[in-house]
Order: structure tokens, then sequence, then C-alpha cells
């Protein structure tokens, strides 16, 4: 078996893109630790009665899977439609294999060779890979240095670089803040004269600390306007990749001229069917998991570290700490987090109260370490 | 409710790719019809046995659907080697959302701007379409006026583009024979100079006359050769997307560059795996079409048309007829099959017993008519 460091010059001899060449593939290590909190997956398993359900309905599409699934996916489309209301239908809505997959067809519509998405960074990481996987420039917009974006900086950046799309992620990843309506209207209007769409990423919307503050208000009257969701995170379903978008019916119609026929198998369309009508059940975790994200941002700040405000089912904390140092030691205590790579930064999932407390308690642990370490003298 | 024609100009009114403008999605009908022979699928409902095993794997992955998938799908790669044989082992293989997310990554990695695939027509009309939305050029090579293709033709051909890809489509769709080896060869020889990936797109092979002439075979030592295959035919599960290829273990690094991560759902890696596990039971039901395939050839030769020699589980036929009147004539009598858009020729997939008799029954019908119209004072 020859191994993957051994086949790069093998890798280099087939007639690769030149800008994929010595580029590494996107992916969080897939470890085996006891605590995994590192990426905002929702650490509770599926409901027992939403299992039987998932698999009743899969047993339902077991009986034609010889046949193509419905290429429109049209029911749905509507109980998307209807779970989300805003008087959104059916043509309103639009669902792929992860938000990934409906990022990457965004971009194969609305961008390519010659034109440009812009997003601001820090942001969610997969954006810059779907751009290279599409031809698309990827523009880094910038942000305060508390990570904050206004409606002023954000609309001149816009008015700056003319992309033809912007992503705006609501609450961020990694930083875990929502952002309010007017940011998204600044950019809306200084899109105009670039016809520039935009997109909300609201992969976590619904563990934000105000739920009813979605760019879907904003819907009506703006048909630039694209609001992407998924079923990974509050619906806990990371494994089924079922990611779905808001937006004009024009949008869609967009989309199905470079969507692969029958994208979305009868099996992922049965799953988010059942998981949509027990939403009740699911969104009763949702709520244990906020809990949870509040003591994180509670707790870390009594211990002297500063955690940003948190709309998502993560936090972000910085603090005068080693990244490296600190995600090590919390491996090592079996809690797996993530270093998004800035400086004194770190980001934690929320998990159940038991993973949370392992994180608490191990976090604890470091800092009083590092205590030890950098003043000697006084624990001898 | 908006009707899709209202949008053109709504549509028209986002920044859509200058190259897509006017174009249409790409989709058969999806018709309400008694006897469905149009998209090639396996039209024996997966086995109740199968159904069962399905629907147990996915209720095993069930539990763990808040976690994201296994990235790398290692268990779905070595059992997909073991089933193709030729020595494969897991690191050959790679598999995604139907043979045409196969293709589009394919596309993504070795393709996209001022880059070129070559492929000879008629062939998968899909070729194209996936072209476009990686960016990448689409030359039509060309046949003989039989559809067939020499290797000198192919070879020259290849020599002249210089591609950056070749598909051969084998057994071809629409016309349903295999190529010969020597064309592979031929092909992946020309290709020697400009580095070019060989694509032997094998979707149908388990429908071959001689399933064991496949390309797999010729996979030792050819590093820009890649065999796709897909689980919608002969295992029955069109419904559930899931194509694969094998290839050297390099091509999937560079496919890796380029794939969305988790990009196969836990629910599909479950669904694939049952059915490979049972594929005594689906392999009786290919053995069926084969059988009627073969019947479909011999009656429409005793009725004076011209059907191609079928590796598939299809049978493209042609004689002196008008296209569009027999496809017509065939729907009133609730038979679908495809019009490819070729001058006195059609394309039917070969179902169960009956459906076959029902198609059978509507082309003689058809004929008959034909026959008195154009001799009605013989008929008075």
């Amino acid at each position: 078996m020859t191994e993957p460091n051994d086949r790069t010059e093998l890798l280099n001899a087939l007639p690769l893109r030149d800008d994929l060449r010595d580029k590494s593939p996107y992916g969080a290590p897939q470890l085996d630790v006891a605590v995994t909190l590192n990426t905002n997956e929702n650490t509770h398993p599926v409901p027992a009665d939403v299992q039987q359900a998932i698999v009743e309905e899969v047993s339902r599409a077991a009986r034609g899977l010889n046949r193509y699934p419905d290429r429109e996916f049209t029911q749905l489309r509507q109980e998307l439609a209807q779970y989300l209301g805003h008087g959104l239908s059916a043509e309103n809505l639009w669902a792929a294999n992860g938000s990934n997959e409906i990022l990457q067809q965004l971009m194969q519509a609305f961008g390519g060779p010659g034109r440009a998405v812009l997003s601001f960074v820090p942001t969610y990481s997969m954006y810059p890979i779907l751009a290279a996987g599409t031809n698309t420039e990827f523009i880094a917009g910038q942000r305060a240095t508390d990570f904050t974006l206004t409606p002023e900086s954000a609309a001149d950046q816009v008015r700056e670089h003319r992309p033809s799309i912007v992503i705006l992620c609501s609450p961020n990843n990694p930083t875990g803040t929502a952002l309010d309506d007017d940011v998204v209207e600044a950019v809306y209007q200084a899109g105009e004269e670039s016809n520039t769409i935009v997109v909300v990423d609201e992969a976590y919307a619904e563990f934000a600390r105000n739920p009813a503050a979605t760019a879907l208000r904003l819907l009506p009257g703006r048909p630039r306007l694209v609001v992407t969701r998924t079923m990974s995170k509050a619906f806990a379903l990371a494994g089924a990749r079922i990611g779905y978008f808001a937006a004009a019916p024009e949008v869609s119609d967009a989309v199905r001229l470079v969507r692969l026929p029958y994208h979305l198998s009868a099996v992922t369309q049965a799953t988010a069917l059942a998981a949509l009508r027990h939403r009740e059940t699911l969104m009763a975790d949702v709520e244990d998991i906020k809990m949870q994200r509040d003591r994180i941002v509670d707790e870390l700040k009594r211990m002297g570290l500063e955690p940003a405000h948190s709309d998502s089912n993560f936090v972000f904390f910085g603090g005068d700490f080693d990244s490296g140092d600190m995600w090590r030691h919390l491996l090592e205590r079996g809690v797996l987090i993530r270093d998004v790579g800035i400086p004194s930064h770190l980001r934690v999932t929320s998990g159940t109260e038991q993973e949370t407390t392992a994180f608490l308690d191990a976090v604890e642990a470091f800092l009083d370490r590092k205590t030890d370490t950098e003043h000697p003298t006084e624990t001898v």
C-alpha cells in the first residue's frame, strides 16, 4: 500500500490544474477522542423516536430506489418552506447535499472565471476553497480588530471590489456572533450597482439568542438576497448532508442550470422530511445546547478569558495563552477543540452538560498549570 | 405563484454567468406513465430482502447521524474494491453522489478554464453540461456514420485536440455497444504526449454480453486511466445516487483537493454497503434484464427495424420511421421511451418481461398503422 506522502510525485505527474498544485485537502482531523468539540456538530444523538421516524421514511423510499428520485424534491421544498415561515413557499426553497453544495452551486451560477466572491475574514474556511473549486477569485474582506463588522465598512468594501457574490456568515464562524440587519441591508444596497448576489449563511441560526432576528425577514423585495441554512446543526443531521436556501424563485432557476440532475437522493429527501416532522423534539436539544453555550461564556469569563458573544452552538475565546499549548493540553485530557489559526484564540463546540464540564475542567487545569510554570518560585 | 416562464426576465436580471444565459436545465421528463422506459433505470424494484438490509444498515447509521460521516468512506471503498476484483484495493477506489458527481470532480481537478474534454458523439448528454458547469471546453469528437469508433480515428482525434480529459462511454449511451480494448489502449497511448486523463465510463458494465471485457483489466501501469461505475443501474439504486471510480491512488488524491468535505452522507454509505453485500440477489435481476434486452433486439429485427448490438440495459434502434411520430404513438399507449434527438432513431430501456411486451406491442401497432397510412388503397 502506497502512503499518501509517497504519492506526491505521482500526483504531480498527473495533469492537475495548476492552481491546485501543492494544496492540501480541507478537513478537520477525525480523531478518536472521548469529547469531540472541534467541528460544531450537535453532540446530542438524534432522539430515538426521530431515528425511528427516519428509518420508517427511508423504508418507504427503499421500495422505489430503483427509480431516479424526484429531481425537484417538491415535498421537501414545501415542508422546508413551512418550517421557515416568513410567507415563504416551495418555489422560494432549494436544497442540496450540505450547505457546501448549496454554496458551490451558487458560485457555479454566479461566480466563475473573471468573477469574485467577497467575504469578511476570519470566517468559514470553506469559502475560499469553494471559490478555488469553481475558479472564482476569493477576496478576503476586513473586519475590525475585535472581529466586528460595521455597515459602513462592509458597504465600502463591496463598493470597492464590486464582487459578483458577497457571503455574510451570520452567526459568523469561528467568532460566533450574529450580524445586525443593518449590515445585511447596507451590503445589499452597496451591491446594487454591481448587481451583487448577497448570501447570508445562517448555518447556526436556530442557536441565536434572538432567533427571530433572521435575514429571512429581509427577503421580500430583495431578489439578489439568498439565505442559506443547514440541517447539520440544530437538526443534528451532520451525517445526512442536507443544506438549503431561501430566495426569490429565479435564484433556484439559476441554480437549476448548474445542479447535477437528481443531486438529492431519495434517501436524503426521506431523512430530511422525517427530521423536519419531528422538529419539536430536536429543538428541545437546541435549548439545552444554548444553555451550555451560555455556561461556557460565563465560566470562561470567570477564569479571566475573553469569550465572544455567541449566537451559535460554539464559543470563540481569546486570552493570554498560547493556542497550540492549550489545544494540546486539552487533547491530552481527551477534549478535542478547534485551533482556527488565530493567535491566542480557540473555538469550542457547546456539547452536552457532561462534555461542557470536561472542557471547562480541562481549561481550568491548563490555566492553573500555566500559572505554576510562569511563577515557579511562588509554588515551591 | 410565479410560473417558470414568467421568470425568465427575473432570471436574466440576476448576475448569471454569461455562458449559462438562455440555457435550459438538463432533465428527461418525469411523467406519470404506466411503462417508463426512458431513463435506463432498472425497472425491477430492489428485492424485499435487500430493502430490508438497507433499512437495517440505515438504522445503524441513524444512531450517529448527529456526527459528520467518515470523510474517507473507508469501509465502502474496501467493499467496492472487493466487488470489482482485478487486484484493486480501497486506495484505488473513490465514490460520490452518482457518477455525475464523479465526473464533475474529475473535471474540477483536471479540466477547468483553458482546458478541454473530448468525447465522441452521440454519447451521454451530461458530458457537455458537466463541462459547462466546470468551465471546461467540450470538444465533440466524431464517430463513423454507423456510430462505431475505430482505434485509429479515436487516437487521431486525441492527437489533434490534445485534451486534458477524454471520456469514452462503454457501453456507449445512447447507442448501447461496448468498446473494444484496443480503442481504450489507442486513446491512452495517443494521450501520452498531452498527459491526457482517459475516463472510461462503464455505467452499464454489468449488462455487457461479455462482462469480463472491462477496462479495469487495463488499469495496471496506466496512471492516467480512470474507470467509472455506478450503482444506479445493475444495483437498482438510481434513487440512492452512488457512483464510483477505480484508478491509481493519486487520482483520488487529486479529487480530494476539489471534493466537498463529507460529500458522501452516512446514509448513502450505509445504503451502498447493504446493497453491495446482497449483490447476488441483485445480479439475478440483471440476468433477467439482459434476456429481455436480447428479446427486444431480436423482435425489432423481425419487425424490419435496425437495433444496435447492446451491452447495456437499453436498445438503440433505427429504421424507416419518424422518431417523433413513433415516440408520441408509444406515449399514447402508455409507454415512455427516449427520443435522443437523432433522426429515425429511438432508445428504449429493457424492463421487465411485461414492460418489454407492452413496448414491443406498441411498436408493432405503430408500424402496422404506418403501413395502413402509407398504402391506404390496399386496406380499403
